[in-house]
């Protein structure tokens, strides 16, 4: 029914996560009815990408290649944060939101993908090497595991925190419990249970 | 936090109907860390896409654009198709179920727009003298008013079938009610008033 140009992009357009074929239609469908210049905009832009972006040659996070063709991101490239503290994330998105909440001054390293088992990534597919060689180079002090508390993410950092010990090095795990605003009556048993286990010392003041 | 070319992204894809701020960024970071070379083809074709396909020329339908680079779509190009039938749709995609159903053998004409006095689009919004006109040239002996059975669809319906009402054009309403498959108890006020209103007659066979 749809002109064969309109189904290739529907095609294209269903591999956005979360897009399956009927929103990928009306995707399709309203970029070619819009006339204020969308599609082309988009399609410039979307074109040019991966001159414009790529993977920070330090880190992994997503930096905008600058006029020598080198691409670093702005926390690699800022001078005040802490070299000898690293946070180590899976994915671009989970450095984004730990970045908003202004709790890190270190740097950070992406791994990209995270241990699963069921999915065939084992051991040999995370860039250890590379990330060995960043916590030389940088006299990395402080490592913070920040994998999410989910069980990829658990074995992941349970990998790391083997692989990666060493004298000199202290290896912390982000905190998992009952969410800030949660309510204790609707929090599943397993996040209880990491609430009970990974309790604070209350100091009296 | 994003660079700046990853945020005019972001922006532009928000755009796209159903889409939101959180959502638009999540596409935008797939899209700079995928390498498949999705956002190259992507681009490419979204680039080139409103010289592709445009609407057509006849019904508002997406169609091709030909090597004479005039817009004729499928449906109005088929000589198998009733030219004195005519199917009157709010938008393409409402003309794509339809076509899925395979009821229709005769042709469309798309408004593009709904009367909806609340966003301010009057009846000198819709294109009742390119309908005229049509009307006119296919020489259309039946009209079916398929706008949605919704506030805005009905107000359309009823307009139309007041501007085109002339002798020698049947006009009807695609029926509303509880839909195949549907539940009585779950169906709404409105609609079960409906399905009671437009009643047919049982034919003894």
């Amino acid at each position: 029914m749809l002109p064969d140009k309109l189904r290739v992009l529907s095609t294209l357009l269903a591999r956005l996560p979360g897009v399956g074929e009927k929103t990928a239609q009306r995707f399709a469908l309203y970029l070619v009815q819009d006339n204020t210049g969308l599609a082309s905009r988009l399609g410039e832009l979307l074109f040019a990408l991966p001159s414009l972006i790529r993977p920070c040659e330090h880190c992994g996070n997503i930096a905008e290649v600058n006029d020598a063709g080198a691409a670093v991101c702005d926390i690699c490239a800022d001078p005040r944060r802490d070299p000898e503290l690293l946070c180590i994330v899976g994915r671009v998105a989970d450095l984004i939101a730990i970045e908003s909440s202004g709790a890190m001054r270190g740097r950070y390293f992406v791994l990209g993908r995270l241990l699963s088992p069921l999915d065939g990534i084992g051991p040999e597919e995370l860039p250890l090497e590379r990330l060995r060689a960043k916590l030389r180079a940088d006299g990395v002090k402080e490592v913070i595991l920040a994998t999410p508390p989910s069980v990829d993410g658990e074995a992941t950092a349970l990998l790391l925190g083997k692989e990666l010990s060493r004298e000199g090095i202290s290896m912390t795990r982000i905190a998992s419990g009952v969410p800030h605003g949660g309510d204790l009556e609707f929090a599943d048993r397993i996040t209880l249970g990491r609430a009970i286990g990974g309790r604070l010392r209350v100091e009296p003041k």
